[in-house]
């Protein structure tokens, strides 16, 4: 009796996931505890087709801002995008110092460097099996594999129990460098008692095992054998640390020069060598430059562009529009990736091109996933026994997937939570129930602005994407006299000098529309405008069957 | 000697795609002799990412126009968009009249009574094995295998030798309806010598073979064994009739009800029960509005939209908003159909949808390729054994691959010839080069609009789409004094409740840059808009680093 007591007078812990629930990025989740608040990554999401002209989004934070004075610190699992890639922008807003593994912490530096925070901002090195106090949290981090180096999940101790976070992950009993994911830990815990496992759910509709980082080595190898005579170019993620290791583990092999090309892949191979998490053997990495001093058979270059990026160095190369680059009929390029999902289209445009050039493309098993199928996933599941599920990282579907293993796995199924981002789940005396939620969503980035765009201006570009516009311009007095105008301009909308007629007829029309106006009621000058607007607007979808945005501006004249 | 002379006394046979290869879509090749011109398929193509608010994509027919005299008619391989969607639009212009088999001619009169051209265009249907003239050509039609049937390959025969066009084509011993491909026509074909094959791309990356449209069957019975209390929701494409004939086939067999959802799928269906190239058991299929007199478990609805089309069937029932159908924890949907590439992530947004509505989705193997993977095209090259080798029907990867194939079938290296739509190929005394090219390309289709949006437009709507427009609009007197204004209207660009300064700003400067401009050279209306416009743009890309379209319109006031 008197234990409970005690622990129902402590603070409910809650989880409040505000990103990555809904997509395959944005990953943000907070952990709240009394006057504690920690972050678990803060990651940018890709936009979607329909955010016209988004260059990138993050997550809505005005959570943690309102809640500045109890936010800890970010804890970050690993350096990617999708992790951290929201900190440069939300550090402006929630300054708080950020902890992660050595690489991780490095690849964050030089992105505060870029947007000029690499003084205001407190950056902190954890080890493996190191503890951190954030609060009344206190946080763990145990070594995963993932396709970058010091990739961590976390265990986050907690008055109300542990919860274990996977970060993203996977089994790899071999992996290129370091240790392979730190199952043990993950048995101590389950031992001990795992109130809730957060866990990627990526690859939770694969079957099976994602097979291990080091077998794209050998496929590599024997590409290389078999392409003595050409130059090699391999693309694939600029952040896959451990494939680029790879790469230059086969050239070295083979008594190539390597050249990386791509101003993101190049920060952060640099980053990772001299944090020594890539091993590059003496005098195989040159300049772009000094390729020409080297037959081709004897190079490689690794590049960015692998998801048909238009702006990569890939396409630039494959579309001819390259400096320094020209594909040819001696050059076999390697994918070393998978398609992500939308990008298919990109990436076949770049292959025809290619093969035009007269070169090889080589497309198959040079990829392996970084993220756990199936069988893996039940293995942590088998490791932590949890006694609640909640399933992270990715679309509906996947969290869906993920669900179905930990019921397989013995999770009670009124255990098993799927959360949307914004969604509260309190924790307390060992009972998970969602309460209520707090704001959050996205918030789009655009060239230097932050939040200026949003659904009125991304409705108005959807709109004029399709059909253009058509501006009405025209001076009036104050007797209502058009003294100037209207004036008709259209962009977007048709091609101009073939539409002389369709111009003319509006120009009647909107003559008519004003003195009918005026006949009738009257009425002010938007009353008027909307006469224009909806008389025109009816006229032209007659005629044409589009609907392009109609402005009518009227200026008077005294 | 003499038999020679005579021979180069006779004109040459021209080959002139003009359209499809440089995509899946859009075919339709032009084959030319002295004074006769016939075309095999008239498709249209779907619109890429870029062609922004086109609707469809139709082939530029101005070398048909040019020799519309000459032309005798259309060939029509099958009833697939790709094949005949194009029709429509070009019989306006060069009406000839359409050859082809029972169903494709059906479905081909559909379309054009929709058009109004029902009374002005000439139809024949030709049977499988019949010959027909057009000038000096006869063209047989092969039977073959698809996913609709009666689609046929084509003989033709010139003064210069056998071509066989094969259509889009896979070898199915047991299909649905009909029987198996002709492949003994194509031995005899290639017995008499077969100067030229143009065969089918689309898998010719696809080692293997594809599997029988009936393995299909089998996998529907099980799944509709399985899925005994749900209602099942079957997606595929409109005009997949042979699969739309296994679903009913599988309801049948248990007992439920069929309606079809869908306006496209509910014509090609009725013209194929009409025509008898689909069998529906008595008293099966149903209107929609009746289904609700049977209990949910005992009925099937066959839907379009299996490839996330947004405005298709399937995609209102996930969204919510179809007026009929609501889905629920009851149902299971079935996709039966791969995406097509581009079409992922529409469709995965669907499946999201779906799951969060508590319905199962059903993904695998209910999907079999109408095309022939790479066992199935050696065939058809070891049955001919053609001279010169053509691929078509694919982009241009898949023309290469088709390529390879004809190699390894032992077709001289130089007889393989990969064409761009355009391109003139002659064939003389058995010898075949290139010859030039003849205008080709894109016309888009948007609204009613036919080629009234061209490069220029499209280019406008991406700008528009990415960064809007922003409008500078006054009005000035004789003596260049501003009278009203400027007013400054933006779409797309920022949402101007938060803009105040800048808009602020941008005013301005438009009053500095007009002062500055009349202050020295001055200059005509045009050099004023023209240097407001660039002093606009470059404050807009130093502030915000966008690029909207500026725009500003000066009305003179006398």
């Amino acid at each position: 009796m008197k234990k409970n007591e005690n622990m129902e007078d402590k603070p409910v812990l809650k989880m409040i996931p505000l990103g990555g629930l809904e997509q395959i990025g944005m990953n943000i989740t907070a952990f709240e505890y009394g006057d504690s608040i920690m972050v678990v990554d803060c990651g940018m999401g890709f936009p979607e087709d329909d955010m016209l002209g988004v260059d990138l989004v993050i997550p809505d934070v005005s959570y943690l801002e309102e809640n500045i004075d109890r936010v800890k610190g970010f804890v970050i699992t690993h350096g990617h995008e999708d992790h951290i890639g929201a900190l440069p922008y939300i550090l402006k807003k929630v300054n708080v110092p950020v902890y992660a593994t050595k690489l991780t912490i490095g690849i964050i530096a030089h992105k505060l460097e870029e947007h000029g925070l690499q003084d205001s901002v407190v950056t902190k090195v954890v080890s493996f099996s190191q503890t951190i106090t954030l609060g009344d949290f206190h946080v763990e981090f145990i070594r995963t594999n993932h396709s970058i180096v010091d990739a961590a999940a976390l265990a986050i101790y907690t008055p109300q129990g542990i919860i274990v976070h996977t970060g993203d992950f996977k089994v790899d009993y071999t992996p290129i460098f370091g240790d392979a994911i730190d199952l043990q830990r993950f048995g101590e815990l389950g031992k001990k008692g795992v109130l809730a496992l957060l866990c990627d759910s990526t690859n939770a509709e694969r079957s099976g095992f994602t097979p291990s980082e080091s077998t794209v080595g050998k496929t590599l190898a024997s590409i290389f054998e078999e392409q003595k005579n050409k130059r090699i170019i391999v693309a694939t993620f600029a952040s896959n640390v451990d494939r680029v290791q790879q790469i230059i583990n086969a050239a070295h092999k083979y008594e190539r020069k390597v050249a990386i090309e791509g101003r993101s892949m190049v920060n952060i191979i640099n980053t990772a060598i001299e944090l020594e998490r890539l091993s590059v053997p003496e005098d195989t990495l040159v300049e772009l430059d000094e390729l020409k001093n080297y037959p081709d058979e004897k190079t490689v270059i690794i590049t960015t562009g692998s998801q048909g990026e238009r702006l990569a160095a890939l396409s630039r190369m494959a579309g001819g529009t390259h400096k320094k680059i020209m594909i040819g009929p001696r050059d076999a390029i390697i994918f070393s990736s998978h398609p992500i999902p939308g990008n298919e289209k990109a990436i076949t445009k770049i292959i025809n091109e290619i093969f035009m050039r007269g070169a090889d493309v080589i497309f198959q098993d040079t990829h392996v996933s970084g993220h756990a199928c199936q069988e893996e996933i039940k293995l942590i599941y088998a490791l932590t026994r949890p006694k609640y599920a909640v399933p992270v990282h990715g679309e509906y579907k996947h969290l869906k997937a993920n669900a179905k293993l930990a019921e397989q796995m013995g999770v009670d199924k009124d255990h098993i939570i799927i959360l949307e981002s914004g969604d509260v789940l309190n924790f307390k005396n060992g009972v998970a129930s969602k309460d209520g939620r707090v704001q959050s969503g996205f918030v789009f980035v655009d060239g230097l602005g932050v939040g200026d765009v949003g659904n009125v201006v991304l409705r108005d570009r959807q709109r004029l994407s399709e059909d253009g516009i058509i501006l009405l311009v025209m001076a009036m007095d104050a007797e209502n006299r058009i003294v100037s105008g209207p004036e008709i301009v259209t962009r977007g909308f048709v091609y101009v000098k073939e539409s002389d007629e369709l111009l003319e007829d509006i120009h009647m029309l909107i003559d008519d529309t004003i003195c009918e106006h005026f006949e009738n009621e009257g009425g002010g000058r938007n009353k008027l405008k909307n006469s224009i607007k909806d008389a025109v607007s009816e006229f032209v979808w007659k005629r044409t069957k589009r609907r392009p945005m109609i402005l009518p501006v009227i200026l008077d004249i005294d």
